[in-house]
């Protein structure tokens, strides 16, 4: 591995210090980036800028999908690459790290690879409430019904802010060409868990995504007066409400242990000290690498059947995206597993929980990701941190199992 | 019983009917009126002009408490009312029908009996966040210290308004003058349970109000990405607070059967679909007739000290208000049963698990209240429904129950 390391750490570094500035994000110190703001328009700005300057080709898909590369568009090449949206008041790492790697990447190979680097847009949720919106369009996994429907926090459909920002959302049906000609895929990015820091790794191989059932829940009881009514005549949508989110562990832990369940967000109606809750809203997040999150998910319908009849509650619930378990491509996988143990760090073979465009990608390319250890675990917070110094070794790894796959 | 009593319905209803009009309220068709708004102002001019009407004296005191009487301030009298704010859009009936009654009480009896009503301010809390405040301050249990953190939503002090307002709260050391020479106080309202209407009875006498906690719990975890991180590298704030939710229930259930707990509010933080909750911010309501909410509270402790421990999260609490339970006065009861037992409609004694304007009162005048049924024991919402004949009815036990009182 010829390059200097600590010099490609120091790159690393001071792209991610750059999109922090207050050009690039809607909050501070935490970032808030989402498609089709001004802050989002800058961050692509700022990588097409260092593409050029490195002699690289920048385009775009008609979403705004942000493309590199050192050959034309379609021919035979490796992609790397992440998002650079963020969730709201999140780290500066997640997603961004994964564009500046492979940027880090491309400035490190020169034209000695034929590399195409993307960004996806939408990645977080945080514009338009759908996770891996970008990546799902590439693909074209999402219906025209579903894209139309969607809209940022001031109602404004996806499709009109696309248009809005100078894209062509009505060719979106060409977006998928950004994939045409990958030989292979890599995306590296923090690992958003302990997994690494707990065993001393300075790199994780991901050998498959979770998939994932994000879900609505919808209790609804009768608000009465807390005081005035008995026990025994309520039909408290809170109190069923927090029984799902006790159940919920309940069922996750009683399948496989790569199994997680998390209720996020819950509302209460009208939510006030003295109302018994006439209506709740919760969220349902079931990941699993096995597959297990459906069976949690048919699990915790039965219990909501029951729990309704013995609370006197109604309870609906609705699907909002459901994505299967996507185990990462063998070929990419073994090579990157050589190129760690040829570095010498550290490194183990891990599954990833969180969700990622490559999950997407890896339905048309063969594919892998990268992690790199974050501290504590922590990310979408301000709080998130990790090594640029993993980062560059990941970027080595990275070039080396590109560079065995190009040639084979 | 010698006056007609469809006449008196259908004044009590005529009255109720026209506070729902637009003046009075700020929401349609839900009621919200509090302290110090146009509309709260243009709800006492309602009163005082139907009690000028039949030569009744209207003043109020510092803060805006309403009195009306047919002698001179101080002499002996017996007194009738309620509050008529409302909660935030709330029902019509709710304290208004309170003080509407005591109104044509007054109507019915003319210069026959002493009377004196008093319509109470902020019992519901709406305004300034805090239940029962016009007659905490009459009874002078409210600090300087804590009446001067009171703030409406807009940030304004409650002193503050009350002065804008034309009042004088600078002097509420004599609020307590509007209880002076009462010999009885009588509430009628509405019972906002079912225990009425599931037996039959037309009248509830109330022999002891339920007294009661507020408070508010805080549990602090991690916020950590729901995908990441394995279910045994959690500190969900949410599910610790659900916990706590189902928990409380249980613990009331082990009490005695008067005791109710409710969480009325709960927050969580970030409060997003695929973020684990780092913070949960929730309400416990926990009340009694028995002064067991005293134990619950007592015994959730307890139990939050464990799941801290087991969750590995903090939880604070902190009481916002705390009212011991207040038996009504003997001869008062007993009073009233002798005149709905004469009435010859259905009645029955019965506690009060809501909180009410006369456990102040109690604490210095012989006091009772008078429950009418209200539909499906439905109440602070827009649905809130009762039948004026009921009320009409009371009317009449009210006023004998109190010419017996004034005669001893």
């Amino acid at each position: 591995m010829g390059s200097d390391l600590g010099a490609s750490a120091a790159r690393i570094a001071a792209d991610v210090e750059a999109l922090t500035g207050e050009r690039y994000t809607l909050s501070g110190p935490g970032i808030t980036r989402y498609a089709y703001t001004d802050v989002y328009a800058a961050t692509l700005d700022y990588f097409r800028a260092a593409f050029e300057a490195i002699g690289f080709a920048v385009w775009s898909d008609p979403v705004g999908t942000l493309v590199a590369s050192n050959v034309a568009p379609g021919e035979r090449a490796f992609g790397m690459g992440s998002h650079c949206d963020s969730n709201r008041n999140g780290g500066r790492w997640d997603g961004t790290l994964g564009v500046v790697s492979a940027l880090e990447a491309c400035r490190i190979a020169g034209d000695s690879l034929p590399l195409r680097v993307i960004a996806f847009l939408e990645e977080e949720a945080s514009g338009f409430g759908q996770m891996l919106l970008g990546s799902r369009i590439v693909l074209g996994t999402v219906s025209d019904e579903e894209l139309a429907s969607y809209r940022d926090e001031h109602g404004v459909p996806f499709l009109e802010a696309a248009a809005q920002a100078g894209y062509r959302p009505d060719e979106r049906a060409r977006a998928g060409e950004v994939l045409d000609g990958l030989v292979g895929w890599i995306e590296l990015h923090i690992e958003q868990g302990r997994v690494l820091q707990d065993t001393g790794a300075r790199l994780g191989v991901v050998d498959a995504i979770a998939g994932y059932v994000h879900a609505d829940v919808t209790v609804r009881g009768r608000a009465d007066h807390a005081g005035a009514t008995p026990m025994d005549f309520r039909s408290d949508a809170g109190l069923t409400a927090a029984e799902v989110v006790v159940a919920l562990e309940r069922i996750v832990r009683s399948h496989s242990p790569d199994t997680v369940g998390t209720v996020g967000a819950l509302t209460l109606h009208p939510g006030i000290i003295n109302v018994i809750p006439g209506r709740a809203e919760m969220t349902l997040d079931i990941r699993s690498v096995s597959g297990d999150h459906d069976k949690v998910y048919a699990a915790l319908g039965a219990y909501l059947v029951g729990r309704a009849d013995a609370r006197g509650v109604a309870i609906d619930r609705r699907v909002r995206n459901r994505v299967p378990s996507t185990p990462m491509d063998a070929h990419v996988v073994e090579a990157l597993e050589r190129a760690a143990q040829i570095s010498g760090a550290p490194w183990r073979r891990m599954p990833s929980g969180a969700a990622h465009d490559t999950q997407m990608v890896a339905r048309r390319v063969p594919s892998a990701m990268l992690f790199v250890p974050c501290r504590d675990g922590i990310s979408h917070t301000p709080e998130e941190s990790a090594d640029p110094a993993d980062a560059a070794l990941g970027v080595q790894v990275m070039l080396a199992a590109a560079r065995e796959l190009l040639a084979d």
